[in-house]
């Protein structure tokens, strides 16, 4: 039986192959793609996910909600330098003509969950906005879903939008202090992003071969991100969040070699520290270790899984 | 033209009465009863709204929808000793069996303002949990309103939860941000009701010879305030900030003798100013002065209101 | 027997009245003048009360001590709009050529506590590092000390620096907390001069027709603050917080109509409410009541001092 | 030509060996040593700070100043299951009798910079109150010392007092905060501690095999902390930060493999990220690149160091 995802982003960049994985993934039934506000205008988002799933072949089969326009309580500029205006690379802004479903993409997950007592698994590769409305709308929303992947926070370590904080948590920190106080949240974070999820030029020049649409969309999407990883930290490469953390849903157990549950908090107040991810590593408070922080994961079988994506449509093929 | 009006309230004290005012208003129609979590269980809040809504005449008839069963970031524990267990004086506690309206508040909210662009009024009596909500719901919300108004805040005075702040704004301080940055709010604030709308003994003496079911319902919902206003500041009096607010809202022109807009803040942090309302009455700071704050009514005329809504539940005859 | 008293100053404006008041009472012997940072240049403020101890005829005498140059952990711009440019309102900038005593602020204030335990009265009327400096040097300062008098903070009421903060409260917050939470203070706050120290027009060309040195310098050193009053708050009025200050310290059972012991707290943090300073009027919080808040002053009777001290050099002969 | 050093320790633990190293080094002049607040009483750090000049063959000889008792405005409890109830192992409460130096810990930093401008290097082992109180007595101090050494800080991973934040800029983050704004700072922390100065059983035991008074009291001193290591992070090891920016002082050259200047600011708020160190390791902010951070050492040049001073109080023998 396939597992029923709820996918909510922000899609620009990773978040294309995110979706692309998901939708691709045999063992996955994508229910609904959910969109949340991220660091382009809200509407590229959502035309970029319509595209993406134009790209899966499932453009009007699978349900595009719009969520929140805006974060929960905190603004913020949005900063297109890193995906390119529109957030597909700079240069290209689809117009699919599908229609977004009806309905508040909040409601969309509640609602989902109500129907679906432990069938939904929330996949979470965006500012959780969404999820944090989610979670007023429905107090049980913890008890009703299957499993919650997030990306998001720094896990005792730089930061990439801040020194203190990774992108998603900084963004709408609020939301992101909700949902990992309030769900079973299974973490990939900016961290193990850059340990095990970056792809530097040989890999990215041998990805470059494949000769697909999906490999064709991957170049274009991630054309900026991978100047800026040149500009900001000197090195030719991607870093691939999203498509980890929707790589990590469909194969923990083959894909996640090291992995605890710590307490984890989000900072929300304004400053230095806005997003900032506590993770109590050594139980020095007494929060309770609730949320599992994926450590480790097998970086050869992920880029064995992206490649078979690209190339054959199969992420799953390499497990 | 009836003025079309939904109160979203935490049904417990005063509240009940601000509901009365607004139901009893031959120029109001009472469209929507929306329940916010407030300081006693949200349940009970829910059953004091539809009691309240009997009370009236109106049970079934104006819908009573169930909103965020608790506040939108940061959470606090429950204070019964204000309003007595249950909120309507301790001894009370009523079950109508009347059912609340299929749908959520914020729902609610958002989509009878889509409905009717320009037509309703938001009585705002709560923490603005519910109203946050809706503003996420609905970014146009401001535009699709006709008039705001909310009780809360301490406009550069003593608050009533802490020193710093008055309880709804502290209950859900990140909400009240979003409401005073995102509406054009008419605010009731607690310095007003304590020099204005405070009823001592005297008063309170001649509202206690009326003998209708109206009155005697004050009575009780007032009973555990008026002992926690003895103990608290020594006075034997009860302070009406709900009904002041709704009575404002109801004859703004005879009611209202002094209002200024000033630009208003909330602190949403955690700390001693959680809730705090910051009111730049000098215009030191360069926001925008636009929430309208009431500063002075005329407090004889909203006793005559009030008296009238008791007696003859006709709370306009004195305009 | 005289009692001997330290002013800490900003010596600018009202300082000058404050040190003169001080200088000319009786039972006061004024022990030294130390100069902490405040909203002109640190060097002027030097210059200040070296000016306006010659204008009293102690110069030389009465030792001038600086302390530190800026403000504990959080700096800020100065604001020489409100006292004018060197803080004696605007156009004149003494250069008396009397030097500084030897040695820092603290370390006076926390000696002189030591030589002589019971002995010496601190009026505190500038941002308060140097008693905090002092602090840290002298543990037992407060037990060393016979009383402690500080103009600061806006107690539930409007500030004057920002909406929630006085000025001296708001430009060092950290040293305010701190000696709200280690002295037994005497507080005047902002709000009591509004009430009972604000001179308006009739007030003032009375005291314009006295013809003395004393009075003549109190026109120059207000000048500025008179016409800020009138472009702020549309009101030519002066208002007297320090020598108000001295004058409670001088005359406090003549003076002092109403003071309650309340728990008061100083908000450090930087944002909205920096230097807020947090009363519990109501008994609210579990904090010690530990500061006297000066509640009400017999206003005649400051007009009279000050009228006093202006003609004749005798602030105490109303008394 | 010796370099002159003041080092200014909250003496427990490993700061008795970063003391030992100076004062054993050739090419140092300790020319004082000033006790600052730290985790326990304060009396016991300056009394461990006389018994290590004595160890080292110097009580008498160099002064012993006392400093601030306590943080700078933040308070905290005393964690003695760190080293031990006392600070050195839990069991040697050591008792000189030697006096304390005359003077205030702070003063006599700043005057020593005066006296000899250029040629004063501070060892900065313990929270920074003293250096953030000298800073205020003397605003050029940056001027007029040499080299500023800190141990503080966890630069972009977990901390070891909380999860976010080291124990010396934890204890005073408003002094931490200060000193990293105003002086030129090379700092070791507590990251390059754990990489690079974490002493695990072999070479403890090694360690354990010298037999000279040196070793004794080093393995009294640390007997607390290599339980706690066990207990917390279920490693037989000893941590050296103290002794680490001792040897990094006094072998600059030879010992630091890597450093990199970044903009560096601590998070003096409360709460969950109270001593944060935020660490611009990619120059993400504006701020000023100001603080070197030492980024990798020899590590085994440090051990051979350590080695060599405690068998033959030769620190610098191996370089
Ligand atoms: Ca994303
Ligand atoms: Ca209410
Ligand atoms: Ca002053
Ligand atoms: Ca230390």
């Amino acid at each position: 039986m396939s597992r029923r995802v709820i996918v909510d982003t922000d899609t620009a960049g990773d978040d294309t192959q995110a979706i692309l994985l998901l939708a691709a993934a045999d063992s996955i039934d994508l229910e609904a793609v959910t969109v949340a506000p991220g660091n382009v205008e809200f509407d590229y988002h959502v035309e970029n996910a319509k595209y993406t799933l134009d790209v899966a072949g499932l453009a009007g089969e699978v349900p595009v909600y719009e969520g929140a326009r805006r974060p929960l309580v905190k603004d913020h500029e949005h900063v297109p330098h890193i995906h390119g205006e529109g957030g597909l690379g700079g240069d290209f802004f689809p117009d699919t003509g599908v229609p977004s479903a009806d309905g508040f993409a909040p409601d969309a997950i509640a609602e989902a969950a109500r129907e679906s007592p432990g069938e939904i698994t929330l996949c979470c590769i965006a500012p959780l906005t969404n999820v944090a409305l989610a979670l007023r709308r429905e107090p049980e929303l913890n008890e009703l879903l299957d499993e919650v992947w997030v990306m998001g926070g720094a896990v005792n370590t730089l930061g990439n939008d801040t020194p203190s904080a990774e992108y998603n948590f900084w963004a709408d920190p609020d939301a992101a202090k909700m949902v990992v106080r309030e769900l079973d949240v299974n973490l990939v974070d900016w961290g193990l992003t850059v340990r095990d999820a970056t792809f530097e030029a040989e890999f990215l020049d041998r990805l470059a071969e494949i000769d697909t649409e999906y490999s064709e969309f991957y170049r274009t999407a991630t054309k900026r991100v991978r100047e800026f990883s040149r500009e900001r930290r000197g090195e030719d490469a991607t870093t691939q969040p999203d498509s980890l953390t929707a790589a990590c849903l469909v194969a923990d157990d083959e894909l996640v070699t090291e992995s605890s549950r710590y307490f984890v908090d989000v900072d929300e107040r304004e400053g230095m520290t806005r997003g900032y991810s506590l993770v109590d590593e050594l139980g020095i408070t007494d929060g309770e270790p609730r949320t599992r922080v994926v450590e480790s994961v097998d970086e050869d079988l992920f880029r064995a899984m992206f490649e078979s994506m690209l190339a054959e449509g199969a992420p799953e093929k390499p497990l």
